[in-house]
């Protein structure tokens, strides 16, 4: 009987949770957090009103929070995927960089970062929502920095996290030029910079 | 007759409207766009309710728009005199770095570009909100590219832009992590690349 009851509460094969984050993980890209009310997660997503405080109990904090842990294990994988794939840290840079041009032209300018506008809006007011998001930015930097360092530069953390700032920054100035040629610009820019750290590191 | 009509409706030597604009751009530069209320703005800023909508007609987006023009022009007016006091162009980026690092510090980590938040928010939404902020990174990266240009380099108004999109992105990092150190960590790669884009082009 009590089974009976937890099954009617917990409903098995439900993509209600699922759902609400990919939900939320998309409207917090497009429009940030403040703009992203409860009821557009649950319309959008299609999950019902009765369970959302059962799925999420801290409320649309928690429901950020775990958006951002999505988004940010999302782009880690696809950051780790180009430096995989790449001959060199400066081209996995120049990949990732055209990724995110691409997005923002196919999106018509809608899809930057999906972390950047919520950690802005919300660092200050949200413990959990900034750790999130220190958390997603930090999982980006480390492929970056890994492959720096396995190239044998001297402070690949620096380089890594002066390549995911520089991305960063890129979008910002991208979306409001509607123009994501700065995107691959800047990173062409520190991709010679991580070329001239990693030759020089070879043949010193 | 006509006059004495007229000066009722728009009191002379009113803060009203500058006021509430100053109050607009505090707050979105802590708290973003969607966050910020007319309530809160007419609440803070003393700003009569009443005329609101004749000091700004076009409501709380052209009061966005015309506290983004401040804020705007503030830090310009702060790298133009950082740039005229500084010996080289690197050294105007070091300590353009070194205020934004120390606002961040002071404000505990709650003030950040005053312009970032709310672009990423808003730049799909409006287009006027867009251009504003477009407007206001221009002429952050005017001043830098017109001290580079001076002193020489290639291609001023790409590192001016990289010195720019560096510190925007290193800005969301250090509020993430309420450590600014990476402000000035990233600044000074920058300054340093800077440094050698100079010298290349004095001594070449």
């Amino acid at each position: 009987m009590a089974i009976a009851i937890e099954c009617n509460l917990v409903p098995r094969r439900s993509d209600a949770r699922p759902n609400a984050i990919a939900t939320t993980a998309r409207l917090l890209q497009q429009q940030g957090y403040a703009a992203t009310g409860l009821e557009q997660v649950l319309a959008e997503s299609g999950a019902p009103k009765g369970s959302f405080y059962f799925h999420f109990p801290g409320g649309k904090e928690q429901l950020a929070v775990e958006a951002l842990e999505s988004s940010g294990a999302f782009v880690a994988a696809v950051v780790a995927d180009v430096v995989a794939a790449a001959d060199t840290p400066a081209d996995a840079l120049r990949a990732f960089a055209a990724l995110q041009a691409e997005q923002l032209r196919t999106s018509d300018y809608a899809l930057g970062c999906p972390v950047a506008t919520t950690a802005l809006e919300m660092s200050t007011a949200s413990d959990a929502i900034r750790e999130a998001s220190r958390a997603a930015l930090d999982s980006w930097i480390a492929p970056f920095a890994a492959s720096l360092a396995e190239a044998g530069v001297d402070d690949p953390e620096r380089l890594a996290t002066l390549a995911v700032a520089t991305l960063e920054g890129a979008l910002v100035i991208a979306r409001t030029r509607r123009d994501a040629a700065v995107v691959t610009e800047l990173a062409e820019v520190v991709a010679r910079q991580i070329e001239a750290a990693t030759s020089g590191r070879l043949s010193p």
